[in-house]
């Protein structure tokens, strides 16, 4: 019998995202759509590339529309806004399988949380990055899911096995672009076509961008001490995929032999995750509306650092491909099922 | 038993689609890669998107390699350059399926082949639109196929209706956008990303784009009578899509309404093209990567016209998408095995 | 002295344009600017390319702060949303110049207003299209003026010779691309970069674009006689620009010389526009943020059809720069003061 | 009298950039264009930008035609590729500026030019940065000027005031995203269009890019000690500009107000450097087309880091505003002659 997917949020691009995988997904049937102010609204004249269920009309986010009764849904997706998914998650049994796309439950430290997102901890669910260390027997049969922000996930893959190695001094430094599908489909004026065409541009520098407690969760737990990471995000003017640069010191006695052998051994087995061949650098072009990453690292002895480099989709292996992975290993299904490795290029 | 396909001409941006298409269509086993100038490179250094080919080696495009001892292929497809096609494909036997994605046999008039491409006229293969009336019968068990061009597809589809009812005079306008990838892999100074980005130019001005005859040739036999064509390409910064405009004169008594049921008639039954809804309008974002076709049509009372639009991916229905379908076709596949409806959107 | 302008406006794409134009002339003071839900602000947050007004505050559209007691100004620029400039511009003075960049009074037939504003006519003024024939010298001294719309700014310069010179038919079709500035800046979904970004669409399609009226107005002017115009807008992926491709009948007789000459003619003492050399077409990255026009022409013999092509920037000569050309004829000055034929490319 | 200006290496991005300002730069008259390819073609069709110089024709670019009889030329500009600059040089009399936008004589230490551009090196030139401390000093009367590359531009401007004020340890790391325009025009298969548009990739990672020793030596000389630098370039889906994110520890005792004050101190007087307002981050769009610079700052408390971003046209103030910068206090006027501050935006 096929698994009933709900997805709560379908208009916008991290739902849209999920159902153009849902609807490619061999095991998935989709069950209720929901949106808030676009409830009634038909899918069609709101994500016109989702030409199967354009005829689809959008009920509202309640429990009753997601868990009441003749509502099997045996996964429900909630890509609400930050802060949004406790509300809607207690309100759905123990049964079901609850995939926040949110932040509300990445955090282990909720002081990190309330510093960052100004409100009361939810809590922390299994973290659906299994590539890393632990994290995919953590998802296995797991019931409720955080799938990671799509900068953690982008900078996560590309430097925890510097840390995890050993390899790379506790001081991490990352630049990180991003396509603007990032920010959301809420118009803003920063926003508009005509400001983000032809421009690149900085924001939230200075440690207050809210997934770098995330990153520092992940690389601190690589590492097996506490990872200090400056971020800067900069937007770039490209609707998807991010580009994460991460370097640290290397420690004494690191080699580039030492760096490549760490990577590939970390990579060796991940379905999803490509270390690039010597000399070629990741691009997102490469991964686009796939669930690919491509790494490379480099070691600059002048400079004495390790540089890796991760591309992703933003929406694809950043929300909405990570979250259906992680779906996936934690419905016993091959981690691979409805996801793809080839980038839609050029 | 797989089919076994073999890719003449991998490098480029017609082969790398269809290379992506292949690996996600599930009764094909790809076989041969040829290139010519890049024989003997790795895939992955050229197509860095194709991830599960990147180990593959390219061969060079020669009758040994696409059909020699021990190479079973069931279909070859040649991305070769216009011109090339038939010295290859008269060395393959009449039992292989051969799919060209060239222009080298689109058209049935040996004049305008001549006058357009200035070399003696290869012959004539059925004609990959389906979609086209009587095209879909002429491709059932085919053993050769002519692809149709970029702009002829998008443009066909978006007018033949309109002829076909009788709705529209003899002079057909077309003003048509592409992305860049239309123009094709090998480096040339206008087609820079410097001199793309936040530039739309006209080329190929005035009748002389090669497109014209095969726009002419498909109106024309869905009118029953000969249809002119003024057609006008534009380069667009995108990399993929095709937007058409067509329009002509209506004739006497056409009337929104009339207009409106040719179009829903005419698409009612195909699986890839969708008459949007009322008011709602084409964009090439909508269809990016996908075989899908938006089309819209309008009647312009005050000018006495019908005006036609359609979006399609320019590398995928208006290329590789094609080739696939009408290749299904041929095999007596379901005509949709392996091609999505849904754009890669935002 | 310096002529002293306000601007009313000077938040939004037109107004930021205007500012960088004025503040490159050297007979301007600027004077007043104005916002409406943006006065207090500073123009340094809403305008950061405008590095010398970064200072500057805004104040709010009031006719005191326009014309009120010690604020002289001798041109009041109004940058405003169709439909509020006869309010503001009733309580300006005979003497002072009034520069309306709004659709307000462009149009000489009143129900044609009507019909695509929905509104009561405000009157008629002075039309800021110089190279159309008899406007340069209706400008001269002129105390009010309506700029043109910028796709009918694109579209009379590329085909008024053709009517002038009694060669084309009277049914014009018009297909012309836009950069997304010319939707503005209030932020709306389907603007957003992550939508308009690798996309084509079509907009306002079958003659109920507000620009209509205004091309077929020019256009029946040139011609002596009633011009019906088809006009397709559509939305490219770029900031600025217009692209307008225009085409009708040639009337019998017609030759490829015929319509070269007539072009020649047109624009043989215009310091604006550049009708190219035969073979080059225009692209809109050439003419980026100046006031040139770039325009070529083509007779399709088999076609029967006369197709004439520009390139514009919809904000410099589309829209501000038209502005200041105008006013410097009305002032007395050089027609080119301040202005650039040299666009910013690549 | 004139100032005659030559262009060598007219048909390239520099120097079509340079002829931009040139047209614009009221003492300078501009004399011979030359090419190499290029030579006998009419600018128009390799610049059709350059509307007021589309008639001329470019000369091959020899010491005859740059300084032979009857060839009075005051400047000579050298857009040449890297290594070719001297040869040309030393074939002009002391009394010609020659003002050199290659790499050829910007670095001091021949070591560094060998290791990183593997010819013999040519010898150091007075450096075109003037707000480097000393730098202008050099450049007055000067008759040989080193415009300094574009990336070393502008991070050196964003982080020179952490060095000279003592702020910043000496590990600068640098992650720089550059508009394509900086790779030139020669075509090559990963600058098409439909390669880089949606798409960021790094390149010359690890320390292996040229401009790595410009960028050591200005911050070495800014901090009086060694300063190494990890620098990391990215490609990034535009035509123009570069943002660099430029990080390093800050010392012991360092406050956000510290890092503030030394910022406002070093641009307090410079007419194209723009300290942002607090709280406002640059963005290459608000610096399209002109000489300016936006700058920011910000002290990143949790990571102990020093974060300065700055924006910059890689072409005009990174390259061809940069030069004529220098080149107006070289000749004693006014270092702002010319040259604009106001963008091109949106």
């Amino acid at each position: 019998m096929a698994v009933r997917a709900a997805v709560a949020g379908a208009s916008g691009y991290a739902g849209g995202e999920l159902l153009r995988l849902l609807l490619a997904h061999p095991e998935i049937e989709i069950g209720a759509l929901t949106g808030n102010s676009n409830a009634g609204q038909k899918l069609g004249a709101l994500q016109p590339h989702l030409l199967p269920l354009a005829d689809r009309v959008l009920e509202p986010t309640t429990a009753d529309v997601l868990a009441g009764q003749g509502r099997r849904h045996d996964v429900v997706f909630l890509a609400l806004p930050h802060g949004q998914s406790a509300a809607v998650a207690e309100q759905l049994g123990p049964d079901v399988l609850v995939v926040d796309m949110g932040a509300d439950f990445r955090l282990k430290d909720a002081a990190d949380w309330e510093r960052f997102y100004g409100s009361a901890h939810a809590g922390t669910w299994p973290y659906g990055l299994p590539e890393l260390p632990g994290a995919r027997a953590a998802l296995e049969g797991a019931k409720r899911i955080a799938v990671p922000g799509c900068y953690p996930t982008a900078v996560s893959l590309a430097f925890f096995p510097a840390y995890a190695a050993g390899l790379a001094e506790s001081e991490a430094v990352i630049v990180a672009s991003s396509g603007t599908s990032g920010a959301g489909k809420a118009p803003k004026p920063h926003l508009l076509g005509s400001e983000v065409m032809g421009s690149m541009s900085p924001y939230g520098v200075g440690g207050v961008h809210r997934h770098t407690p995330e990153m520092i969760q992940n690389l601190s737990a690589a590492a097996g001490e506490p990872v200090s990471v400056s971020f800067t995000p900069t937007l770039a003017p490209m609707s998807r995929g991010i580009l994460a640069t991460c370097s640290a010191k290397a420690k004494s006695g690191v080699t580039a032999e030492s760096v490549r052998a760490a990577y590939e051994k970390a990579f060796a087995d991940e379905p999803f995750v490509h270390l690039l061949p010597e000399g070629q650098w990741p691009a997102t072009a490469s991964v686009y509306g796939s669930n690919a990453v491509q790494v490379q690292v480099a070691y600059d002895e002048a400079a004495g650092r390790i540089i890796a480099i991760s591309a992703i989709d933003n929406l694809t292996k950043g929300t909405a491909g990570g979250a259906v992975q992680s779906m996936n290993i934690a419905l016993g299904l091959d981690e691979s099922t409805g996801l793809s490795t080839i980038g839609v290029a050029p």
